[in-house]
Formats: C-alpha cells, structure tokens, sequence
C-alpha cells in the first residue's frame, strides 16, 4: 500500500496525491528498496508543447512524491508502521525543479526518490523524473510536519520529535 | 492582451497558459509598470488540505508566468513588440518555489514577478504569489529559449541573441 493511503481523511484531499480527492491525480508512493518511487501517466492535455509533457505537472510529482517520501522516511526513522499512530503528514516548505530535457508524452513518469536527511521535524528528499528510463528532471524537496492548524478535522496532533514517539513505559522516566 | 496570446499556434497548447489548451489553466502574464502580473483562481478541487491550495498549483502559476515574463521581458530588451517576428517562447530550465505560509482557497492568486536578469538566451524571473494581498510563496525561474525542434509546426526558428534582431541596414555592417 502507499504512503497515501494511511494519511487521515482530514488531511487526504490533495489534488496531487489525495485519494479522496476525485478529481486529482492520485499520486502514490512506496518503497523499492532504500529508494522511493511513485508512477504518474500524465492526460492527453497535460502538454507543454505538443509531444511534450507540461513542467508544472512534473513539478506536482516532485511535490507529492517528495511529502509521500517524507512520511514514509519519518515513519521508518522512529520505527513505526504507516498506519500507526500519531500519524504523520509531511507540507512541502520548498520544491526545486531542474529540467534537464523535454518529457516525452504517452509514457508513464517514474518518480524516484533518495533521502537525504530525516530531522525530527524536517525531511530532505532528491527525486529524479524518469520516462523510458531516461531522466528528464531534477528535484528536490524539503518537507516538514504539517502544522496541526491545517487539518480541519483535527487528525493531527502536535507531534513529539522523530525518535520519542513511542511512549515509555512508566516508571522508565 | 497578455504575452501569452502571442504565442504561436504550435507552441500555445500548454496546460498552464496555453490558449489553445481547452483543459488548462490559462494563466496569462502583462506588465505592470516594470513588473509583471498574472492572476489565477483555483478550482475548488486544487486543494493541499480543505481549505488551503495545493503547492503543485502554486508551482505550476510560478512556472507559466515565469516563462510569460520572460518573454515579456525579452521582446522589451530588444525593443520588438509582442507579434513581431521572429516568435520569442521561453521553456523552464529550473523553478524554485518556497512555500512561506498555507494559501488560503477562494479567492484569486496573483503572482508578480521581477526580471532578475535577460541574456541572450536566458531570463531569470523573481516571483512572489499573493493571495488576498499577502505573499504566501516565493517562487524562481530560470527560463531558456525554446530549442526549435520542440515546436511541431515550426514556428520557432533558430533565432539570433537578443539585440541582434533587428536586421542592421546594408552598407552599416
């Protein structure tokens, strides 16, 4: 199962990646190996010039997958399953994109990720776009413990840092 | 009329600011004074979380009024009007985005942009997005010359640097 799919309802209506938003894309991320990776085939429409695939969408598939990548780095740094609780939902606080060629459209887009720092709050994601095996973009993504503020529902709380989320047994304080 | 309406017919089917894309976004970059200024409403579907907007959009509105900038800013650096021939059309190299805080859904982002730097063949673009009067992201584009061969029709020739595209009379040379 994806990351995505154990993100609470409150917090699971990202166009990007929500799977209780019916008109997004539906992104979904998983482990392969020590890497990440997620699948996108971009709609007929999401061109930049026809042939070729519009870069605000890649953009999106850095986006999500690198807060997907986030949660899924966080969870396994305080070993605890998705699904666990308090859970653990990842907002972008910045997204970088390099183009390194245009996108071939027609193909689904291989999103791959590597993590390269998981702090108790804050985790840092490289992504490569990949279409054929070729890759055509660059990213990288720091995301962070989204603010308990921004889910409507109140499904998540203010969290302890990465590492104290299991609570001691008492006496062991 | 905005930058993107000069687009050739070929190289106007983007899904963010392409007019020729009946499913995009259209986002359409003007000057403003020396800056430049597009406007975009979410649809109610482009939600991060209820309530606030998802940052792929956000990204995608830096990317297209990056790259309309650009091409504003490159058609004022060699003193040609928007029409004129040869087309300029510029392509995204490298976008940053950083997220400062949630952005508020339902009403319209306006995104400003600030020409950093034109050069023969790159502009790099400052951009700040603002939602209600407050700026909720700042954004970064780098934007090349669109390479020909990704214009199906041909419109985009190789074109001369800028400030060579005027045709110098006959006997000045």
């Amino acid at each position: 199962m994806a990351i995505q799919e154990f993100y609470p309802d409150d917090v699971a209506h990202c166009y990007g990646c929500g799977r209780l938003n019916p008109h997004g894309l539906h992104i979904r991320s998983t482990w392969d190996g020590d890497e990440t990776v997620a699948f996108l085939t971009p709609g007929e429409y999401h061109t930049a010039m026809p042939g070729y695939v519009y870069g605000g969408l890649i953009a999106s598939l850095v986006d999500c997958h690198g807060t997907g990548s986030a949660a899924l780095a966080a969870y396994r740094a305080c070993g605890r399953e998705p699904g666990s609780s308090p859970p653990l939902r990842f907002v972008t606080a910045s997204l970088k994109v390099d183009y390194l060629r245009p996108t071939p459209m027609g193909i689904p887009l291989e999103a791959r990720g590597r993590i390269k720092e998981v702090k108790p709050r804050k985790v840092v994601v490289d992504i490569e776009i990949l279409a054929g095996g070729e890759v055509c973009a660059r990213g990288n993504v720091v995301a962070v413990l989204m603010p308990e503020h921004m889910a409507s529902g109140g499904s998540v709380q203010p969290s302890p840092p990465l590492g104290q989320q299991e609570p001691k047994p008492s006496g062991l304080r």
